[in-house]
C-alpha cells in the first residue's frame, strides 16, 4: 500500500525558508505573490493491505518521527 | 488564489534522505516498510483570479526556481 504524508507548518509559526523563497521569486520577476510556506512530503510504501491499519501505522510514524507536532500539522493520504 | 506545489524525486533517483528515514523508522520498531521517499511542498498564495493564468505562473516558478527538473517532478494543484 502506498501512502503520502504531508507535513506543513501550523498557522502562525514563522517560516523563514518560505520567506526566503518568496524573496527569491520576487527577485526573479514574479509579482503578486501573497506568501510562500514550505512543507515536506513522505511517500511511504507499506506492506499492509488493511487501509485502516495502514493509516494508524502512518499516523504513529508521524507522531513519533516524521512531524514535530508542536509546530507542524500532518495529513495521511492512502494513494493505492 | 491558493495553490500547492509538490516536488518529488523522479523514479530511479537515489534518495539518501528517504533511506535514512526508512532506517530510523525501522529502529523505532516499525516493520513492513517497503520504501520511503521524501519530497517538498510549497503553499503559494497568489494574487491572481484566473486559474489558467495562475497555473502557468506556478509552473514557471517550478521550472525557474522550485524544482530541479533534471531529477525532480513537480505537480501544481489549485486549492482555492
Amino acid at each position: 500500500m502506498k501512502a503520502r504524508i504531508t507535513v506543513t507548518l501550523k498557522n502562525g509559526v514563522l517560516d523563514p525558508q518560505g520567506q526566503a523563497i518568496e524573496g527569491a521569486l520576487g527577485g526573479l520577476g514574479f509579482e503578486n505573490i501573497g506568501s510562500v510556506r514550505q512543507g515536506k512530503t513522505f511517500d511511504v510504501e507499506l506492506n499492509e493491505t488493511d487501509e485502516a491499519k495502514a493509516k494508524n501505522i502512518l499516523k504513529d510514524m508521524c507522531e513519533k518521527l516524521l512531524a514535530n507536532t508542536v509546530i507542524e500539522d500532518y495529513r495521511v493520504r492512502i494513494l493505492s
